[in-house]
């Protein structure tokens, strides 16, 4: 029985030998791979924190944020603005829900305000100087909240102080513009009080769109410099994009009672609207209304342009792997009035997200493999002054380290579905967040499921998907993309546009735009909000946790493929006439789709396996990077900002891309040779050596 | 005893269970940690592998590929630089001593040759016709090796066509211009035959400097865009940057003839040379002299412009741990004519350290941690327009990835010292690398204590060094810190400047750069030129195989705070009488020394440790793109290609920030207020801005 027992020892040692290599293989972090104890490089989302973070925003909580954000009007760089900031930093350096770090840096921006002395005028002046009617100075105090010293005025933002007076314009020029919305645009035709708030969602009669008519975005003051006190500043007396004569916005009731007094040829169809009349193009008033002959509009704006501080709210939770790659989730703050809807329904969500992720944070349950920055914007409303600001002195730091970022600016425009701008990149996070959170008050529908029955397209990698508007520079998401080339998107709940015709909100930058106004009409129960903050807070989790990046840069090769049929559709035989070929434009998006392929087909092998956390790293980088590649400075130097070969602003008809349909529409009646058309193949070349290196990043890493 | 027996057992049960848990924990690579069979994430620079390298590289080899390089004429586009470039793709795709991968890519760029039909010509001509007096048309065929059809005349590439006469510019403007190099500049005052080459060193009568008289660099026709061919180009007609007015470089001795026979007052004393006679301004030559009264001086340029395809060589070695980070390594090709020194003193050191490296490779013996790109670019001389290119075509692959650019273009003028210029990041790695090489021919001193010797200055942080020039457009590096701001370096040997005050070594540009000149002058043994190839050599594994990259970011402070110096005192009260404050400034040069000077320490500590590949990584990023930080290119709009805030040209006389000094150049004599005195303002904004985001960037990496 010896041998039994010898092989019993050897099969016991063995198996200790055994155990212990295991335990050295596996249990025992090495200095080298543990960054932190008990954090792996290889860490990747946790569903079950996705799942808990889902079920922890709280609808109530949003609503209550939503209560205190809109209590009081809180215009850029007001004391009530100021004090939200402090607000928002309070609560991210709470000890229990906050996050690492907070900060609330300050800029000194031009604004512009209604002077308190001498309010705004518009009215309508008889022969002898005798005031025969008023526009209303303020909107009507419909619920007590439209009172009240803070509510400024209805403005239009940095238009030029004067007092022009006339009926219309001469053939010497526009001397002053007065800006309304008609029923039939905002309200589907209904103007009586009845059937506006606060009976209805609809605009009331003495509503006025508030709004900033400045052409550029930034402090207008500092293009391309932050602006800090020592900036060098432009000369505010001459400073480029503000509107050169005086304007003023009014309510509809109002422009009813000047534009159905004038007399003159029937304005054109397209021009009519829902105010009872007919419109017509004046000069002057009709002698059988209610001004006598020879009665004028005089509009006296005393605008003053002011040097403000304007308060962006930082916040960052550092990232426990890759602490220097940054998902960053923003919002502004700054209101024109109460803002409940624009934009503190947003700010409310951002509370409410940065508290679960605070508290999960707090109680070392979580923390992100990448970095979250959240930012509260100052000056949003004024021309996305405060973000921009963020951008041009951190530019160098974001453009190299920043993964994605994500606007929710309004977070509820109704409770109907969501709606998404963004570039490619991102599609398909949006797509999977969306498609694991329950659509509101839909039983058994997705997010996803209920979005695709509104905004659809049919897409020739995966049929029929819901549709991603694209960025213009409505919001924050601007500079980011613009200007930094970093993937972004803008998320929100939207109203059914076959429902109604209304341009957007009714209430959009009005006094009526309150707490109450979205509780009863936009989203009673706060469903929307709750199911936006789920969108949102999905899709952060997603870039910040995930080991490969969730951005799909084949995507990108769609939008190119569209653009460039378009452009081949529509532009092709003229661009023949000037012996302009798009043959290089095709193979560039033929390398640009057969390069992103091939890597999808890496990530897909690495995915496979166990991988190694460096090649992941190199591989993200590609994915993170691809964005930058579309930026070129000098492609338009006659744009502030504007960079972007792929996005920048279209002038021109054809759906295509911009830089080649604005140089084809600038050309399209010069002659041959001109140097419009040499400025058409300058943007076509500008664009094939943008999709050429855009393919040759996504190539494998060291092929020449 | 059956104690003994369980103790025994359990001893022995522990030493097999420990024995594992050792075995588990070192023996076994992880699949996460091993990019490779045997290779580590944490592979560091192997000093015994740098000793082979160091050892290897053969002078005799250097030496025949010189002879082989030089032996005919190359100008760029020629059959024979096609020929070259074939010969490097040849080697670099050897079986045993190649590289990965290589490619030649070409482009089809604008040069400018001679006429073979009508030479150029420049004659004395007398009232009635009679050629008096002709310069040469070719150089004096001294070794056999200035005649053939291959030996281009002396000509000023770009210089347009024309025939003007006169004798000096009229009131109305110059009609034409002559270049020479005088003997006291180039041969301290010798000109004769017997002491001058095949004689010497020195530069003989009839030599002609060559070169390109473009004004900007990269091809005339695609500036911004890569020359390819169905790029946007510029019309030929209207190109901006050529010479106006019809241009020839002469000889000494011919000058000689024709300035010592002016008439008129006497030139500065600044102007006076060493061809033997008074210089004199004219107009017209001198009745006693030579010519003719009348006489005039015709010159006759019928230079043509001409789109050639031109090769860039590319060759890889792919990064056994890191592929996508680059290490770039450069020497142009094409020469005016037989280009011995320049630029083919530089390519026989490519071509010997690429055999050396390919040869370890190609046995398996070592594989560098990052990518090594070689690369030998076409069209150098006239106006960079390889490398140009090249940087257009892969501009964000090339920005995004690339950790250094090491130019060795010329690699011996002479053999007295080393010289290096450089962006302060890669001074560290350039001292280290010439502290461990023998100098050549001085028993017991190391290249950097005989470097020390010829340039040095006093550092504050570490005593005396030898000193860095700065790098301006004077070879193919330009491109890279100008356009991509990639931390760039230029290396050679060098004469002693204390014992000759030639401008540059004498024969440049001259058919007179042959392979006898460097043989029996420049570098007799070649081990000088070995010297450069260790030195670049080290630097190259250096950059490419240290764990840490050998990126000194702090040393970028010592450059800061003496530009801030100069500012200060020279400027300081100019700016202080329009009230522009340096306090900014200050501040900025302080934030950056700080945040590079933790950023050190933070490195000392992690190479205390087991680093974590990610952290260091990441950290290597961080210096890697230091450089990129300082890089606008909306600073200098009316500059092409020029957007370095710090090394941008300087037109200003106080060596300081080059947008600063020049803004207050130009409005040092406008009033205050002026539109100049803004641009300052401006600069010095645009400055504050770069340094903040720099020390941002290098501050830890998840601060707000």
């Amino acid at each position: 029985m010896q041998w039994v027992k010898v092989l019993g020892g050897l099969v016991g040692a063995s198996a200790l030998l055994g155990l212990g290599i295991i335990l050295g293989r596996f249990a025992i972090p090495k200095g080298a791979d543990a960054p932190a104890p008990g954090v792996s490089v290889s860490q990747d989302l946790d569903l079950e924190i996705l799942e808990t973070v889902m079920k922890q925003l709280d609808a109530s909580k949003i609503r209550e944020n939503l209560r205190e954000l809109s209590r009081e009007p809180h215009l850029a760089s007001s004391p009530r603005d100021e004090a939200l900031a402090q607000l928002l930093l309070h609560r991210w350096r709470d000890p229990e829900s906050g996050l690492d770090a907070a900060e609330a840096p300050t800029y000194e921006v031009l604004l512009s305000f209604p002077s308190r002395e001498r309010p705004n005028r518009v009215a309508v002046v008889g022969p002898t100087g005798t005031i025969l009617f008023s526009c209303r100075q303020s909107e009507q105090n419909l619920t007590g909240e439209q009172g009240g010293p803070d509510v400024v005025p209805p403005y239009a933002a940095y238009a030029p102080p004067g007092t022009p007076q006339a009926v219309n314009a001469a053939k010497h020029g526009v001397a002053g513009v007065l800006v309304y919305t008609d029923p039939a645009d905002i309200n589907d035709g209904h103007s009586s009080a009845s059937q506006t708030f606060p009976n209805s969602w609809r605009l009331p009669p003495s509503g006025v769109e508030r709004g900033s008519y400045y052409e550029y975005f930034g402090d207008p003051l500092t293009p391309y410099l932050p602006a800090n006190p020592s900036s060098f500043r432009l000369n505010p007396d001459t400073v480029p994009g503000f509107p050169p004569i005086p304007t003023q916005p009014i309510g509809f009731e109002d422009a009813k009672i000047l534009l159905c007094n004038l007399q003159g040829t029937l304005a054109p169809a397209a021009w009519q609207g829902a105010l009872g009349c007919d419109y017509k193009l004046g000069p002057g008033f009709r002698p059988d209304g209610d001004f006598l002959a020879d009665s004028q509009v005089n509009v006296s704006v005393h605008n003053r342009l002011e040097l403000r501080n304007s308060s962006n709210v930082l916040g960052i939770i550092r990232g426990a792997v890759e602490p220097d790659r940054y998902v960053l989730y923003g919002n502004h703050r700054d209101s024109w009035v109460h803002g409940a809807v624009d934009p503190s329904s947003g700010t409310a969500v951002l509370l409410e997200l940065s508290r679960v992720l605070g508290t999960l944070l707090k109680k070392g349950t979580w923390r992100p493999r990448r970095s979250i920055v959240f930012a509260s914007w100052g000056a949003e409303e004024f021309g996305l002054i405060g973000s921009t600001e963020f951008t041009e002195e951190f530019f160098s730091k974001l453009q190299e380290r920043t993964v994605a970022y994500i606007n929710v600016d309004i977070s509820v425009f109704a409770n109907a579905t969501l709606r998404a701008q963004g570039t490619p990149p991102v599609q398909s996070v949006i797509f999977s967040a969306a498609k694991q959170i329950p659509a509101p008050g839909l039983d058994g529908l997705s997010i996803y499921d209920n979005w695709i029955r509104y905004f659809n397209r049919s897409s020739t990698a995966y049929g029929l998907v819901p549709s991603l508007g694209s960025l213009g520079a409505g919001s924050d998401y601007a500079p980011f993309i613009h200007f930094l080339g970093i993937s972004s998107m803008d998320i929100a709940y939207t109203y059914d546009r076959s429902k109604t015709s209304a341009r957007i909100y009714p209430t959009y930058h009005t006094a009526f735009d309150t707490f109450g106004y979205v509780d009863k009409f936009v989203d009673p129960g706060f469903s929307s909000h709750q199911a936006v903050a789920r969108t949102a807070g999905s899709v952060l989790l997603r870039l910040s946790d995930s080991l490969f990046l969730p951005l799909n840069v084949s995507d990108y090769g769609e939008t190119l493929r569209n653009f460039l049929q378009a452009a081949q559709r529509d532009l092709g035989v003229l661009l023949e006439q000037h012996s302009i070929s798009l043959g290089p434009l095709v193979t560039a998006v033929e390398k640009f789709e057969g390069a992103a392929a091939a890597l999808g087909q890496h990530v897909s092998a690495l995915q496979k396996d166990t991988p190694d956390p460096l090649q992941v790293r190199m591989l993200n980088d590609q994915l993170m990077l691809l964005e930058r590649t579309f930026l070129n400075p000098r492609a338009f130097p006659e744009e502030r900002y504007y960079s972007h070969v792929l996005w920048a602003p279209r002038t021109g008809s054809v759906a295509t891309f911009p830089g080649l349909a604005n140089a084809c529409s600038r050309a399209m009646n010069t002659s041959l040779g001109s140097a419009a058309w040499a400025e058409v193949q300058r943007q076509l070349s500008i664009l094939v050596v943008a999709l050429e290196g855009a393919a040759a990043t996504l190539r494998p890493v060291a092929d020449l």
